[in-house]
Parts: C-alpha cells; sequence; structure tokens
C-alpha cells in the first residue's frame, strides 16, 4: 500500500510557527515519524509539502494513479479552498483529512472545512499523532 | 488506563437504523470491537449508552475521578448540548469525541459540533474504525 | 391497528396552561377523547406523556416493535431536538406529528419544526382535534 | 355548511407533475373523492385552481359571503405571497391549509409558510388524504 | 394635470378588512374623497383597483402616456414585487407610493418596501390622509 | 395649534451639503418656506436644529407640554437612534417623520427607520415639500 | 423543432426601457430577429409576452404538448417566482433560460435566480444574441 | 414564603469547575449561605439540582403549588431549552434567573438567554451573591 | 463606600412614560427610594441623569476618582452604545448596569446589552427594586 | 479574431470527474470540438489549462494584447476568486464566462459566481456545447 | 497649511485607559509630539477632543471653513455614527481617519469602520505615530 | 533596516487597471518612488510583485531572515488569503499592510480585511503615498 502525505500553506514553517498551537516538532522530524509509523504498519509513504493551491491539486490529481491513499492536512486552504474539494472528489484515491490542532476548538474562521466533505474522514486534534492515526484509518479503510 | 466509551442518543439502534450511513455492526458487536482493540493496548474499557442528555452529563462528571479518558460519540447531541459542552470542560479527564459518519460530507445541521470544542480533538467518518483510533489517540496523547 | 400517542414536555399541564392558546381541555380528557375517537375507527392506542427527551427517545425506540403508528405532539422539543428526530427517523413505525395550535402563527421561535422532516406529515392548529384527525390519517397512510 | 376547496398553481398538472412527490392521483380525480368524502360528512363543496395569485385573491374574498370555510394549497404561493395572505386575513371566513407532500422534509425553499398563518391550522404531507382530513378539520371546527 | 391612483391587492375590502389597522371608510368612499381632493387641487383624477400583480403592471405601462403622475398603495406587493419596481421604472411618469398604515410600526414582514426605490418618495401612515397629501406631494414635485 | 420642527444632525448645512440629494434650498430658507406654509394653515410653528442626539430627546421631550404635534427629520439619527424612538414614544404629542430624500431610494445603510415606528407616519422624498405635506399631515391628523 | 419564446414581465416595453442596460431593440424587432435566427436554424417558433406570473404558468403547462422547447426570460420573476420554477419543473419540454443584461453585474436584488434551477441552463448579458443563442442551443441540446 | 432554588446542569461541580469564571464555592456551601441568608430574610428555601432537563421541568411544575417563587440558574440550558421556558411561563409560580458569571461578558454562544423571557427579571455576574440578591428580589416583588 | 447613579435617556420622564412597563414611580420618588436605602446600608449615594450620551461618558470618566461604583441604566444606549461600553472599561470603579424591565422580555432590539460587558453584572426587570439590589451588590462585591 | 479558451482547475479531468454531472467528453476531445466550431466561425482559438489561480490570473493578463476575447470557465475559482475577477476588470479584452453544468441547479456552494461580474455574460449548463455557444457570443459581440 | 485633529469618546483618558492596547501616552504628550511633528512639516495643528458625538459633527462643520484637513479618531463612534459620516461627506475639507490599535486585529464589534468610507483614507495600528503618518498624509495629498 | 515590499495580485498591471481608483502610475514608476523613499529614510528595500498566492506565502516566510520587515499590499487576497494571514503570524519579521485604494469606501466584498489581523496595522486610500507612509511606519516601530 502506497500513502502520499500533503501537507499545505506554512505546514513547512512546523516548530517555530506559534508552537502553543502547532507544537515544537518540525516538518522533517514530523515526517520521519509518518515514515517510521508506515514501516511499522508495512506500508510505503511519500511526503509532499507545498504553499501553492494549485500544486496542491495537482499533486492530488496526479495521486489518482499513484498512490492507493491520500492523508492530507490542507492547512488553511481546508476553509476556502472549493477548488481542492473539489480535485479531492475528481479521483478515486481515497483522501484522510487531518489537523495537529483541534479545528473546532479555535476562532470562528478555522471551525468550517471546505475540504473535508471530500474525505473519507476527519482526525484533527491530536498533534503530529493525527497523521499516525490516518495512516492506520488508511490502512484500516483504504482497500488497496 | 481506565477508558470510558460514551455511546449518545439513538446509538444503541446501531445496525439497523439507516445501515448505508451508519453500518450494519450492533452496538454489541461494536463494544465487543472496542474491548478486543483495548486489550490489544492494554487498557480496560467500560462502554456506556444513554438517550439521555442527563445520564451523558452525569456519566461524564462521574469519570472525573474513575476513567482516565472518555471517548464520547454525543450523537444529535453534538450539535446543540451546551450542557455536554460544559461538563466536559468542568472535568479533568480529557475527552475524544468520535463519529461513526463524516459529519461534514452530511447536511447542514450536522456540520456544527458544539461538543468537539470541549474535547482534545476530533475523530469522524471511518465507521467503528473512529472509536479504535480513539482509543490509539488516547493511549498516545492522555497522561494516565 | 396500535397507536402510540406521545406527548412532550408541559403538555401534563394542558387545560391550565396558557389556555388561550392551548384551551382548556385536560391531558386525561384530552386523552379520553382520543381513546373515544380510536374505538371508533376500531384501532388501538396508548398514551405516553414526558418532559425528559431522553424518555421520548426510548418510547419512539420501543414503538419500533410494539406498535404500527406513532402520534407525537413533541412540545417545545419540536423546535430544537436533532435527537427525536434521529430516533424518529430510525424505526420503521411512521410517525405523525400535531400540534394544538398553528406554529406557523405564533413568534419566530415557534415556526421551525426540526422534527417534522422524520415524519409523514404534520396537522397543527386544529386544537385536541388536531390528534384525531392525526389517528386518521394514520389509519388512512400507514400500512398496518 | 359549505366549502370552498381552492387548488393553486401547477396542481391542475396533479398526476403527471413529479408523481414520486405529488402522487399520481389527477386533479379532477382528487377532486373527486374530496366531493365524495364531503358528502359522506353532509356537507357541499366547490373546487377551483389556478395559476393566477390575483384569481385565487378574488375568489378568497368572494368566500367570505358565499362559503363557511376554505380549504386552500396555495401551492408556491406559500412561500411567497403576502397578498394572500392578507386576503385571508381580510374576512371572516376561516382557511384551512394543505399540502400534499410534507413541506418541512423538502427543500429549505417550501420550509416557510408565508400564508398558513392567517389560517386555522395546516395539514401538511398525507397526499389526498391532506385534503379529506382538512374537510373533518373544518366541519368539526368552524361554526357554519 | 392627470392622476392615476391605482389601489393593490385587498385594498377593494377597505372598512371592513382589519378597522383598527386600515380605518372603516370603503374603497368608494376613499375613491369619493380621493376626488373631492383632486377637485379642490384642479386636477383630474382615476381610480383603479386590481388584486393581479399583472394587471398593476399593466396599468402603471399605459400610464407612461396617459396620466402625469401615478399615486399607488401597492399593498403587500409592497414587499415582494420586482416586477412592479421594474414598471415603475420603465415609465417617465413619476409614481408616489402611499400606504394607509405607517409600515414601519407592523410587523418585519410588512417594513421592507420593495417598489418605494422606483416612486418619487412615500407616505405611509395618515389613513386616507396618505393619499390626499400625495395628490399635494404630485402637484408640487411633478412636471405636468 | 402649536407646531414643533425638529431637524436632526448635518440639516444646518443644507443647501451646500450634497445639493444632488439634498437640494439647494439653506436652512433659513426651509424655515421661511415651512413658516409661511404654517401661516396659510393658521398654525404656529416653531424651528429648532441639533446636531447633539441629547439636546434632539431634551426638546422632544419637553414638547409634551409645549406642543401639538412634532415634525421631526432624524437625519442621520433615524437609522441608529434608539433613544430618540424611546423618547418619542414617551410622551403624548404625536410625531410626524420627514426626509428630504427617498430613503428607500438609497444605499442599504438609510433604507431601515429605528424612530419612524413611534410616529403616526412618514413622509419621504419630495425635499422641502416633505415638511409642507407634514404640516398638512398634522393639521388633518393631530387632534389639537 | 417547434420553439416558444417567452417575455416576462416589461419586457414588452424593450428598447425604451432603461436603455442603457437594455439596448435599444424594441420587442417586436427582437421577436423579428429570433425568427430570421430561427428560420436559419430550419426550427419554428412562436413568440409570446406577458407582465402576468399566471399567464407565463399557464403558457408553460401547455408547452408541455405543443412545443418542443421553451426559452424564457422570466423578467423580475426570475428572482422570485416558486410558482414559474414549479411549472418548469412539472413538464417534460426543457427550457433555456436568457436574460439581455448580465445578472451577475447588477445589484445583489437581481443576483439570485429561482427559476433557472429548473432549466437545462442559463445564457445571460449578450443582449438580443442572448435569444439567438438560447435557439442554437435548444438545437444542439434537446431532443425534438 | 416558601421558595425554591433550581440549580442546573454542572453546577453540583461548584467550586472545581473553571474557578477563575464561578469561584471556588462548592454548592453545599453556596447552599448553606442561600439557607442563612433565607433565614435571615424569614423566609424558608429549599434547594435542588439536576443535570436533567427533564427533571428540571418536572420540579418547576411542582413548584407551581408547592412554593410561593422560584430562583433558577439554567446554566447551559439558558441558551437553548423553550421546554424549560415553557414550564415556566405555564405555571403561577414566578421565577428570577440568576447567574454565577456576567453572561453578557463571555463568549457569543452564552449571551442570550431562552429562558429569562419567562422570568419576573435577571440577575447576573456577582457569584453567590447573585442568588441571594435574587431571594430579596423574590421578597420584594413576589406576593406570597 | 461611595456611589454613584447614573439614569440614561428618557429616565427623567419616569412614571408617565409606558407605566405598563416602567412603573408609575417617578425619577425623584426613586432617587429618594435608592437615597433611603442606600443609608440603610450605611453608603452615601449620588444621583445623576441626562439624555446625553456625552455627558454620561463624562461622568462615568468623573467616577474613576470620585466613586467607589457606578450603578448605571443606559436606558436605550444600553442596545447601542460602544463609547459608554469604552468608557466604563476604562476606568478602575467597578459598574453594576439595571434595568426597570426585563430586557429579555421585551422586543428583539432590546435584548442585547453593549454596556453590561464591561459592567461586574446585571440586574433587570425587578422595577425600582433593581436599584436597591445594585446597592446590595455593589455593597457585597466592590471593595471600597 | 483571436479567441483564448481557459479551463480552469480540475478540468483537466473531464471525462473522468463525476461524468454524471461534467459528461464523459475528455479535455483534449474538447479543445478538439472548440478548435473545429472555431474554423466553423473563421476565428482562431488557443486553449490553455490550469489548476493555479496565479497563472490564471498571468494568462488573463496576457490576453490584453495577444486576443481579441476569453472564453473562460473558472472552475472552482468561479466562487471564491476576487483576484481572478479583478484581472478580468483590468484588461480592456472582453470575457465571457462558461460553465459545464448549470450552477443554478447545484448546491448553495456553487450558485454564486464572483467572477461573472467581470464577464460580459455567462453560459451555463449545456455542457459541451456551451464553448461553442460563447464563441459565437464573442463572434456576435466583441468587437476585434 | 491648517491641520485640525479630532479625538474621538474616551481618548482624554489615554495613557491609563487600557495601555496595553492604547499606549502609556498621555493625550496632552500625544498633542504635543504631534505638535512637534506638525512644526517639522510647517503645518500648523490645533487638537479637539470630545466625548461628544455632536460636539464633534459641530467641529467637523466648521472646519469647513477654518481647517485645510481634519485627522479623526473617532474612537468608539467609528463603528456606529453614520451622523459624523455624514458630516464629514458634508464639507470640503478632507478628512484622514485614524486609530491607535489594530482595529482589524480585535473583536468583531470594532471591525468595521462606518465613518472611513467618508475619508480620504486610514491608517490604524501604529499607536502615535498612526497620527504623525496622518499629517505626512495630509501634507502629500491635500491640496491646501 | 531591510525591507521587502510585496505587491500582490493585478499590481503589475498599475497605470493602465481602473486608473480613476488606482491612479496611473505604473509599477516600476512605484517601485522607483518607494526605492528613493527608502534610501531618503536610509533603510533599503526591495520590490516583489506576483499574482500566486502561493508565492506570495513562500516569500513571506523567506522575508522571516532576510528582512527586518515586510510591506505588503495583498490586492485581492487580502479579502479571501487565510493561508497569506497565517504565513504573515508565523514569522517573525513585522508586516505593515497598504492599499492604493480607500477598502472602506468600495464595494461590500472589499471592506473587510482578512490579512490586516496579522500585520501590525494598515495604511489604505492614500495612492502611492500608502507605499511611502507604510516605510515611515516602519523606521518608527520596527525594531531593526
Amino acid at each position: 500500500m502506497n500513502l502520499l502525505v500533503i501537507h499545505g500553506p506554512n505546514l513547512n514553517l512546523l516548530g517555530t510557527r506559534e508552537p502553543e498551537i502547532y507544537g515544537t516538532t518540525t516538518l522533517p522530524e514530523l515526517n520521519q515519524l509518518i515514515d517510521e509509523h508506515a514501516v511499522s504498519r508495512q506500508v510505503s509513504v511519500e511526503c509532499f509539502q507545498s504553499n501553492h493551491e494549485g500544486e496542491i491539486i495537482d499533486r492530488i490529481q496526479a495521486a489518482n494513479t499513484s498512490h492507493d491513499a491520500i492523508i492530507i492536512n490542507p492547512g488553511a486552504y481546508t476553509h476556502t479552498s472549493i477548488a481542492i474539494y473539489d480535485a479531492l472528489r475528481a479521483i478515486e484515491t481515497p483522501a484522510y483529512e487531518v489537523h495537529l490542532s483541534n479545528i473546532h476548538a479555535r476562532g470562528d474562521m478555522r471551525k468550517k472545512s471546505v475540504t473535508a466533505g471530500a474525505c473519507v474522514g476527519i482526525i484533527s486534534g491530536f498533534g503530529v499523532t493525527s497523521y499516525l492515526l490516518a495512516i492506520d484509518a488508511a490502512v484500516a479503510t483504504a482497500a488497496p
């Protein structure tokens, strides 16, 4: 089973960006943790980060043939991007939305997820563990 | 580690209620799966179901001293109950909100979670797997 | 044919509560009228009242196997209870919503019915006659 | 007792128009059923259909002296016509609003009734039976 | 100077319709008062009433060549009819909106005037005097 | 009969302020026209202008014993001042709201009148003629 | 192939009504252009205009058997008429909505189309060309 | 004079629940203070706490004959329960709403009181003193 | 302990203004009652009334050094004045908001309090007793 | 005449993406049809697709000098992109908005077009024919 | 060049009022800084503060002839005063709105500026520097 | 001190794009003016323009180590981009938002700034001078 992890805008700053909300783990460290967890689950994983909505859409589209499941943290695009929602619906590869923080416990601007409606489900609020749980969710529910 | 699983209103009908949304697993079967998963994680778990908002609040309050973490699927009360939100905030035991279906992919009435803001996080959309992931989330993030 | 009549919160005060809106018939008198009308239609009827949302849900669920149709006046829960809505949708027994007063002729707070969407239909505004018409509606449209 | 039944816009297409919502009974057949039911209740009934808001208002006004009660299905004007609401309030003849479908179980556009506030009450969701129940409601509650 | 007075829906019931709001003067009596006032101002006046939105639009259009000013009480269409608004804007004859009651002192449904934006101005709340003032307004401000 | 005319904020700038909306007549000229019209109607009139909400309230209150009717153009306070609304309701002297421009034909911010609900009625859109018509309205409808 | 073109309220004033928005072509001239274009496409066309919502509904209903497609410019009824929406849905003849002006580039009141949801599609903003394109659209997509 | 004090959901946790908002006094201590204050005012008082909306309604109803006034802190039900509002309106015993914290100084979710409209008035923001003031208010304004 | 009582707009009309809402006690009588109550509590009190928002702000600011607590009934400014809210927040003297009527039981326009968020709390609905309770609240909770 | 056709996000997936909504024609096939139609109209056409909002803006800007008209299907950006709206307004080349599906017949999220206000008009709902009609619209209304 | 600086309500408390938001500079110190900066720019400046909306309007009106530009911090009136907006529009002297704090980074109540629409522009968030920049803006853009 | 100036979408068209709103200065000319002003303030400045939201985010992130302050005109992204807001919050370099036009004096779509909340402050409405003032603001308030 091949997983693609997509990190959205500003997640490359992880570890230094508002650590009281997002934690002190950096993106390379997070990717390392994701990788180790994937190995323990006997799945392969590829990580990708972009601040560009268009690049994220391109990558989602490409995953239709290259990967068995997408784990996506759309960052701020979660709340605004119908285009990413459309991309996720347009492909057959299932997607799993994750968030480091609990989007329901933050300001009104972040409570609504536009993109989650195109995903199998959402895991939000557990820090880096959100990603690891999403791998398990994908292993459990996505037909490889 | 002691976990309390709280199933909210109408979850006792699981398996027969709108199975295209909620699946065909019955509540006893779900509790059995939860129990087995807990055993595999070396934690103990107790399951409780009620259609009564007041009973759910009573049980949440009692968990302050009796359990190390709460996994709660507040069912329809998710979208309306400030009282459950208050109960979850009033105790020190951390809570993990779960949903069988993806609440972001359903009607407007179910998109907002009043209660999730008082939880560590939310796992929504993976069927019975949502509960199992919540056990793992609790094990990973709740200090026993 | 077995009917269950469910009276929601504060309907036990019927006859003394705001009689200019709800009339002077008491709940026992109303139940008597319901019973007589049911006899005249050759159906049996059981009446139940509760101020507790949870008890109403319990009773709706139980009616799945015990009754052929539910006539429900959810009282104030009409306007707020997604949990009762869910219970009514979760069973196969059809439900008929009734109101003594015309909810469209009252304040904004009472114009919306959350629960009616899970019922066959709604009869509102005819005083105690609303219940009697609902029995006839059930006889005419619910397959026993 | 003299009843006037007013069918609003597009009800002349009954039987062929979206039969999964409105049923397969045609308007002449419905009028026949209404007539038979009225006979059984020993009241006389006259049926009228128009797609014109103004004609409906004219007819409501005329019923002030010609009929003892109005049974009205305002069709799409239910949701928009303050003018029909005003006409119903301007006369002394009581009105009973009916709908074939359950307006609370349909799209947002159809959930609000502007006209029902000027009626004794509303019966919605029982197909052609809605009309027959309205005759009974009129017999029971309108002083001839 | 030729004036056209247009009375909208339900104004033919004046005198008997909710007299505590609309007064006890009947439409013929009102038209008589309008006529006498017009004579005193040395203008001619023609009165027209219809419950039909379409007929009101037809008459407004015809007034483009037949009259020097329109005094219009659009009744309930005040609050909903963009089509009457468009008709009033489409002609060169100026229009003066009148209301017997004070629309700002009534329910929310009647506070907004869709049509007034296409008129020179609005006179609302002075009973039959509203019409007489509108004649004076037309004499004072409409170039004959 | 004694009339008090109250001009609200910025009306002292009349004649130079946005003349395409408010005309070129200055406030002294307007007061002169009001005075002449009052003389012709055999009523006395006193004019008052203030930019201060509090002073307008003081003057309204004083008019309870000093004047038989108030003609008020509340200017921008029309749209925001519950305090002026309360003052107008608190006295027995009837009030007549006037506006130079047609408030229904301007931006959204000016479409709602908070104060008109406490007045007999409103005359809006006829330039200085609005005031003269209000004198006639007061003469016709206010018992001296 | 038989087409019915329906022009809604105030379109009979075309050419003189706000020509900076609606152009200087009159309705007879527009109908002439429509006719010539239809001839060039080898389809027959009949044109109809009414200011009456009810007449438009009547004509739509009749087109169910008399025509193969409807091209409709509902004018102001576009934004308010659920009854026309219902009529268009109630028949099998497909409808094509057209507007002379671009409704998305005008005031908020005109941005929403209630009726377009019952049409195959909408063509808006190209002046008289909107109608000609709609003929081509009908020829291309409506099965005769 | 007999007073009933009703404490709503989660007030049994007083003293430990968010003490920076609700203070450190426990419920037994608060009841003791209430009791002492009642004694000083020569009235008797009974205290009741429940997390169950239905039980609160039951108790309100019973107070119709058993007590002369109700002092109620509906907790989170303040903001959602039309059923408690109805119960308070349905009885003749006057009610006094109290809150420990100032509901107008907290989040939007807590600014609106659904229940206060059925009470004589509301006292909010003075900690345990709110209850003592309510006893004085009841003594001063409720006819025993 | 020195108290300042601030009465907002139109409270000088107390006793004659809508007595069914505000009671028949005049402002001098109310101030007398306040004074007597203060004496009984061994605090001194000064009363001030103004219809001017600016004067109320000036007085609030001055109270920062002159008084130990403010009891304020902002009248209609309750619902609109951010400036009074700011003044109350800008000083260290605590404020207690009072209302004669129950603002939660009146029209929508009066349900929201802008100013209460800057006060210790609010007492609303007990007529003149509201002020007396506020004195007790100040004595109990404001450190002199 | 030189036309630029811009396909927005996810249109590169045409043919496989939700074919029940968007049809089975692929993007190369669509471009082929566009090309053939352009040839038949004796205009040249260039097609461009991008998932990147920024690239679409770049291309729109470049078209100011390179093309005589733009035919644009902004895809999901239709509903959110003020930046594309600004780009279309900033150039002199006229734009024609097209949609394969009827945006008025879909979910609320897709009913509003932010971009159409900067275009000559909109053609929506005719599948690939929408594009061909837009070519004709451009030929008819854009001055080359 | 003559500048008038208008400080709105509560700005006289500067230095002691919520210094974490508004800073520790007092109003006399601020006026001193403004004066020195004006001298350095070779313009004269006059400072004025009032808590009274009416006085601010009076002063704005007077500035029409007395000053070349107005720098205004309307304080809380920024968010509510249409009357100040009108005064600023009514004069020819250009106005520059300033705020010490960044109104976009504060609560919802302060995000909207009613008055800024009548100014040349707005400078918000730079503490006392906001005023100094506004002097430079006036020098650069207001024709003396 | 090193400044980075970021120009958002469509600002490369400056000078030709709606010059009545944005002026006739081109972007190179604006950058020249910015450069000269920076030199006069003894700071260095680098200018960057992009139509791509992602590139703007990349550049903001990079400025965390490369520059001492950012001056940003986010163009249309001002009103929609939570991602740019997040980027600005994620870095320690302070940002200063500028706009050529006064966003409070334009359409509703442009009144809200999503991004300003992450900046020190905002300068809007002074044409190219907005940028020059921002340089001064940065010099005055950003610690180099």
